[in-house]
């Protein structure tokens, strides 16, 4: 199959860019160094290309994360880096198997955890971003808990999401020092040996955690594309021009094609996106019917989201389709 | 099922106010005055209710909510309002007996639609959106064309997009009567019996259009629920509090259950949303650990097309659990 055979709206991914982008950071970050997350991709077709690359553990973001890369017999080492109420999938998945860690943060979801089924946690901190994971001075006082429950405490997890996006590198740095530095007071207390962390923008400057989740650096966004790091852009929504009028032409892919929470696409080669709806994306300048649009999501992850497969290409031709097949929950 | 036993997150609609919603509608548009968007809900169940109340006819924005509608029955008179490149699977559906209508507004596009098996178009006229459609004094040129590829022309299409969402009822008024203006224009070069327009914000004053192509009335979004409408929100997300500090608290529902372009999901109750990340949202004030958050999402139509399904609910129970059927391409 050519590309120029591809139906229009579709997602399609560089292979030799995913392929480079991969074999960057895992010489950068080989083997358990990295802890790719899946929650970037949603694809167990692309999740194997990181495990040849070296990494045995992965990160996911839900259950069916879980379940999908456990039927997907990559279930050796996965870590749930979110607190849930309710853990008897996972143990399911563990029961049948599968080494799943679960983050958790609270007498509740410690509870959760233990009745479900789950044997191993991390304790889930709070780095600086307000979201999920207990004070630092509390993680000591939850592992107590989580063992006195019979579970397992493999160390901590504290995502500095508020970081990894930072455009300037030397406060980028700065601020990851001082999420680490609270991060590790608190491993301190709790012991283990994961201390896991980290994302596409903090991957080479955070030496604290033992562990980078990072997951956006396979196939990168317009967002992380403004940091400088060393990937590439490997996933794009193809679209065609349906419609053209004299100052503008409109491409057949729209809001159900791209996460939208950090703006617009952008086009690959040159013009700028108007605005979306629903199913048209509007460019300028304009151009003739049947011209094909590369655009680049500014969000990968919720972009993956909508897409339930992916054509894998290699200059004109496809060379694979890959379900993404760890969609929902 | 009670609703306190759906596993979150999870797609919520209210039975009652979507019933509600639709018999409000169909009292207002009658039969074939409305021609409901499915765009809105990607649900043939849904539609069936539409249908139940009246509406023969159904507005697709995709080859596959065509295809997807036909199955279910209800392909009695459906219009692809957009264009196509390859209009060959709406040929092969004429050809199983359903009747699809398409839009064009190109040479290119009705030549696609002439050898693709397609019977029917509209003419689709820009009036005053800068996305798709013709000039309308191209129209006229644009139906003889098409007749001479011995298409039928049913008429002009003119979707005022640029006007549903003014919040001044009275300029709302006043622009949706120079846009259908335009398409009136258009339509008396282009004769046929359908003049189609419209939308949710401007179903009661479009009184130009032969019909009304409103979608988002049914389930009803924050946008839409800014204009003073007789609708009410039927979706909802639920989400499960799965984390509590003293600032704060986090759902587990985010980036991948919600289109975000209209900006972040509102509380049905108190409290506001400070952020979302792709399966978390950060609100405030805080709450404990298992609350259940009700958030209604600020564009109805992006969000639908996360869900794999939403749960019908009335009271306290969930009354039907209905495929999100009509998504993909």
């Amino acid at each position: 199959m050519r590309v120029s055979e591809v139906q229009t709206p579709a997602l399609l991914v560089n292979a030799d860019a995913l392929d480079r982008n991969i074999a960057t950071m895992a010489e950068a970050l080989p083997g358990d160094r990295l802890r790719p997350h899946v929650k970037a991709h949603k694809c167990t077709s692309l999740a194997l290309r990181q495990a040849a690359a070296g990494h045995r553990g992965f990160t996911c973001a839900t259950i069916r994360e879980c379940e999908g890369m456990a039927a997907a017999g990559l279930g050796e080492d996965l870590l749930l880096a979110n607190e849930v109420l309710d853990a008897s999938r996972i143990g399911s998945l563990i029961e049948a198997g599968a080494r799943v860690s679960v983050a958790v943060d609270s007498p509740e979801t410690i509870g959760a955890a233990a009745s479900g089924g789950v044997r191993e946690v991390v304790i889930d901190v709070n780095v600086g971003l307000p979201r999920c994971g207990c004070a630092p001075e509390d993680a000591g006082g939850l592992a107590d808990l989580a063992r006195q429950q019979g579970l397992q405490v493999r160390g901590v997890m504290g995502y500095e999401g508020h970081v990894v996006g930072l455009a300037d590198a030397a406060v980028r740095a700065d601020r990851c020092r001082t999420a680490m530095e609270l991060l590790l007071t608190a491993h301190a207390d709790v012991g283990g040996d994961l201390v896991t962390a980290g994302g596409t923008g903090t991957y080479a400057m955070n030496t604290w955690a033992t562990e980078i989740e990072a997951g956006s650096y396979a196939l990168m966004d317009t967002a992380y594309g403004q940091l400088g790091l060393p990937f590439e852009q490997a996933a794009f929504v193809l679209a065609a021009v349906i419609s053209s009028s004299p100052g503008w032409a409109v491409g057949n892919a729209g809001l159900k094609a791209f996460g939208m929470d950090h703006g617009n696409p952008s086009l690959a080669d040159d013009g700028t996106v108007l605005f979306c709806s629903d199913e048209h994306v509007t460019v300028t300048p304009s151009r003739p019917v049947g011209d094909r649009l590369w655009l680049a999501p500014a969000h990968i992850d919720p972009t993956m989201a909508y897409h339930e497969r992916l054509y894998l290409f290699s200059g004109d031709s496809v060379v694979d389709i890959w379900p993404v097949d760890l969609r929902g929950w």
